[in-house]
């Protein structure tokens, strides 16, 4: 297992392909996902978007992330996308994606991440996720995303305050 | 006094100066704020940010807002920025503009409309304002902008849930 930058545009339809098999995302969220693949890849200059990638043993993608320094912040990072594909879950591979980037975070001296998802059902094992990961629900705006379904964000504050 | 859309980039230095004489946004803040004008003018297919001014009855323009559709969401709406020229402050200037943005919403059946501000001494006015204009704060990140400068966001329903 490697985690390592997505390189090409040939591994984004890999990604879509992930996005697709999770059954997690609508047809508008997979279409902004891929839009901050094409920005990491051929904007070369932007700091705004990464994309870590994760190939398995035999070299298939099995995951991805994408994060960046939060905009008008300093030290703060948002998570974007984290998907990993169900055929490879229960492997830590989403741990594995979410400690490279609190790692990568750490390195450029970032203090905080922030993780946003919704409270829908079916996003009930990503947000345990979140928690086992050592995030915290700091807020929640009701029915954020549309009547009924909330937005809630995640903090992990990497150093003491 | 009257509020319309931004219509040219010779309006843009006049409100950049509006930006600047308010003295509570940081350069980094001012170059954001100058771009999303940007993408208003130049790109006129693009839904994402919608940029309104106010005319004086002399005809200088004495402040501005820009707001959009947040992304992923059905009928939510974010405030990114507002500015009144401190000349023109206390005239309801500012209340102006951001009914003027609830309308706009309303009309698109928007139902919910979101603004971010920080914890920071200085904005205490600004804080002060949305609560009178009806808005709830309805979360707060510690430390987001900086250490000691939360993220506080402020939301208004505009229907009945």
């Amino acid at each position: 297992m490697k985690i390592r930058p997505l390189q090409n545009t040939g591994e984004m339809e890999a990604l879509r392909q992930v996005i697709r098999a999770t059954e997690m995302f609508t047809e508008e969220e997979e279409k902004v996902a891929l839009e901050l693949m094409d920005i990491f890849l051929t904007q070369p200059d932007q700091r705004d978007y990464i994309v870590e990638v994760l190939d398995e043993e035999d070299g298939a993608l099995a995951g991805y992330v994408c994060y960046g320094p939060t905009p008008m912040t300093e030290g703060t990072y948002d998570l974007y996308w984290i998907a990993v594909h169900p055929r490879t879950q229960r492997r830590g591979y989403g741990r594995a994606l979410l400690e490279r980037v609190e790692s990568l975070v750490a390195q450029r001296h970032g203090r905080l991440v922030l993780i946003e998802t919704s409270s829908q059902e079916k996003y009930l094992p990503t947000r345990q996720f979140y928690l086992r990961a050592g995030y915290q629900e700091q807020a929640r705006i009701p029915d954020f995303y549309r009547p009924g379904d909330d937005r809630i964000i995640y903090c992990r504050y990497l150093q003491c305050k």
